[in-house]
């Protein structure tokens, strides 16, 4: 039977199993939900054994990774590891969901939940590829291993302990990552690179208690205005960081590379689907250019004082800021990271104190092996199912533990997924097409087919 | 009896009452206290029948007002008109407190609950002046009457809108506005001048919805670095005011009236107190200068994006502050609100929306009268009662309705109290001296005494 058919032969039942697998509030970063962690792990060990792969898990000091392979192609067949990931992001605000995150609702052919697309929807195709191919064919064309995580929401510190003692187990001559995007439904794209990343949690101090804003208004540094005067430094009137030193490292993409990549930016699409305009970046660079090939300084949080409905005439002690660096090929994430951190330091008023911890879990970019027998063969997949020559994008987002991953176990790196920019992800209202999760194991098996027949 | 003996043979039960006023949790500002606000106003009236005055309740839009009088004393006989207010500020955050903020509790000499300074404890000291005074002399030397609001920490919305209906009732020859403080345990002091007060709330809108931090991060502007860029323009390097117009209207004090101001500031005895150093306000005045005769902008408070223990990617759709300004004599509130609202909305990046919205409730900076009979009578008091001559002070703090309450009652004005800057009030672990609750009595029974010794 063709791969399509068999698919839609049991199409309930793959629906009904996602639907199950969402269910889990597998939130990596809070450590209230450690006991959905737990079993949403039990669950997919137990759906994975079930395709025909023996499956181990590795304990870490955080949350388990879930190892599974199968290898009875032989000696002489290629191996390929797959990337997904079983934590999602926290899915407040909670207000904002239409249906609640871990009770999946399927409305006009999209699917509601935390983890929809990122990463469940993913890994959820990647199986259901693996159960057409051992449906369609009793066997797989080559050996298959299963690396998936559960802290990439959160840094994947666990893997990356693991990483060394599992060396010899995660040995393949490729590695696909399924964890990326397409820029609209009926265009397929491979992801040619990934930005990497470092993140901060920064606190300005400036008493040891609460004051009155009327008392001390006037006599003490507020650190709310601190704060904002210290973050406010971090870029310049043309969109640059102003950080000294901060772009030195960057080794750009070779010019065949950046002319293989779809650029062309649609304001009014970009704009229909968040509202948002693309007035953000480096003035000098084009929307992709500044997302997919250029670093950034991101607030992602700021707290202080009061925020409530009413008011209170306060000056905090403290006020607290999240940040976060895109950063791109050549960028050491710890020497990145120290460089922000001594420069917002420096910049503290006097009688403020800015304290900046780098946080642990970052990871310098990565890119796809261009050229590769596997990148080739996903090519050629996503132009059969999609019908449309497939192109390439890459991504501004990070998976910080991929270029660890891809040295560890030797492989050949394949970025590819089926999100669209339009899924929420990290956000309130996630979702993931019914008709993407079909064509991401249509995609996926068949390039498992050829990627066989290239080396057959 | 001696005021002091009267005052120590019924201290148990004083203290007893004081404990049950403060286990109201009378917070103003937020609607889930209703209940609680009301079961305070019904005990507080009670309470001031009981001392011998006719009360009525002054229903308003939002919390009702108590009023009371006692004109036994005749027409020829002055008319003192007293304030305080009974709601507090919210008592966050709660895990600051020592104690809970509403079970109050007296350790080492020091009354601790929300509220036990501001100002039921300055509230409670008046109520028992009066107790002191019929008990020694069966009878008061002047009318009185009591004006005790439930909205000062919020706005004073209420008595705001009742002022013109009851302009008959409040007319009194003097208002003694009792919510203020005196420099140290051991030398007394009257206020010459409040500071006034507008607030703000601001949005700043980059997107319709959260937005991935990869993805996006350098296509949109994110609202947080929107927000801590326009607010860093409040400022500059000198600590002055950036906002054209700003300080035009300043009515300046005069110099014989600066000349009494006790204005030396002790750094070390600031730190020990709070933590903090005096690096806050225009560099060319020193910190009293800043704090009780130059005009403020205070963030009062920042949120926007992720604020947990975790790490969360976002470009938050929407970010917030709170802002408020401490206004001097000259300075018209809606003029300055204006201001302050069109200069940072205009301010706002290319792809982000500011608004700022003008909180109801500020109200202009109000001063003492000088050389009234009450400002003498009290400032004997003061010196009796601490053994100490009364010193001139001002307080950045702002009581917005004063300066229509001493208009709509046609008063001189005294503001006075036995606060602390050390008393952490709007803070965690507020708190108010045994001591003072007992010279707060003493001080307002002489004060009385004397101001009808004036007119007799």
């Amino acid at each position: 039977m063709a791969l399509q058919t068999l698919y839609h032969s049991r199409e309930q039942e793959i629906l009904d199993d996602f639907l199950t697998f969402l269910r889990f509030a597998s939130v990596s970063s809070e450590p209230e939900y450690g006991l959905e962690m737990i079993n949403c792990l039990e669950w997919l060990q137990h759906y994975v054994e079930e395709i025909g792969f023996t499956t181990e898990i590795w304990p870490t000091s955080g949350h388990p990774v879930l190892f599974a392979n199968w290898e009875d192609a032989g000696r002489a067949a290629p191996t390929l590891l797959i990337y997904n990931h079983y934590d999602v992001q926290p899915p407040e605000p909670l207000e904002e969901w239409v249906t609640p995150p871990f009770e999946p609702t399927i409305r006009n052919g999209q699917i509601y939940a935390r983890g929809a697309q990122d990463n469940k929807g993913q890994c959820f195709y990647v199986l259901q590829a693996l159960k057409l191919l051992f449906a369609k064919h009793g066997t797989l064309p080559i050996n298959v291993k299963l690396c998936i995580e559960g802290e990439e929401e959160c840094g994947s510190h666990g893997l990356m302990e693991v990483l060394n003692a599992k060396r010899q187990q995660l040995q393949a001559d490729y590695l696909a990552v399924v964890d990326l995007d397409i820029k609209s439904p009926t265009q397929p794209a491979l992801t040619l690179g990934l930005r990497g990343i470092v993140t901060f949690d920064l606190e300005a101090t400036g008493s040891k208690i609460d004051l009155h804003s009327g008392y001390h208004g006037g006599i003490t540094y507020n650190p709310l205005h601190a704060l904002v005067e210290v973050l406010a430094k971090l870029r310049d009137n043309e969109g640059k960081v102003t950080i000294p030193g901060f772009y030195d490292d960057i080794v750009p993409l070779k010019k065949s590379e950046v002319d293989k990549l779809a650029m062309t930016f649609d304001p009014q699409g970009y704009f229909d689907m968040c509202g948002a305009h693309a007035t953000g970046g480096e003035k000098e660079f084009s929307p992709y250019e500044s997302s997919w090939l250029r670093p950034t300084v991101e607030i992602n949080g700021l707290s202080g004082g009061y925020a409530g409905s009413g008011f209170k005439t306060v000056i905090p002690a403290k006020a607290h800021a999240k940040l976060s660096c895109r950063l791109v090929a050549g960028q050491d994430p710890d020497k990145i990271g120290k460089l922000v951190a001594a420069y917002l330091e420096a910049q503290a008023p006097e009688g403020i104190d800015i304290a900046v911890t780098i946080r642990p879990g970052g990871g310098p970019a990565c890119r796809s092996t261009v050229d590769s027998p596997l990148t080739t063969a996903f090519a050629t997949a996503f132009a059969e199912v999609f019908n449309q020559p497939c192109e390439y994008i890459a991504s501004g987002g990070s998976i910080p533990i991929i270029s660890a991953l891809a040295e560890t176990s030797g492989s050949q790196v394949l970025l590819m997924g089926l999100g669209l920019d339009s899924d929420h992800i990290h956000a309130p209202n996630e979702h993931f097409g019914v008709d993407r999760l079909e064509k991401g194991a249509l995609v996926v098996a068949r390039g498992i087919e050829l990627l066989g027949a290239t080396h057959s």
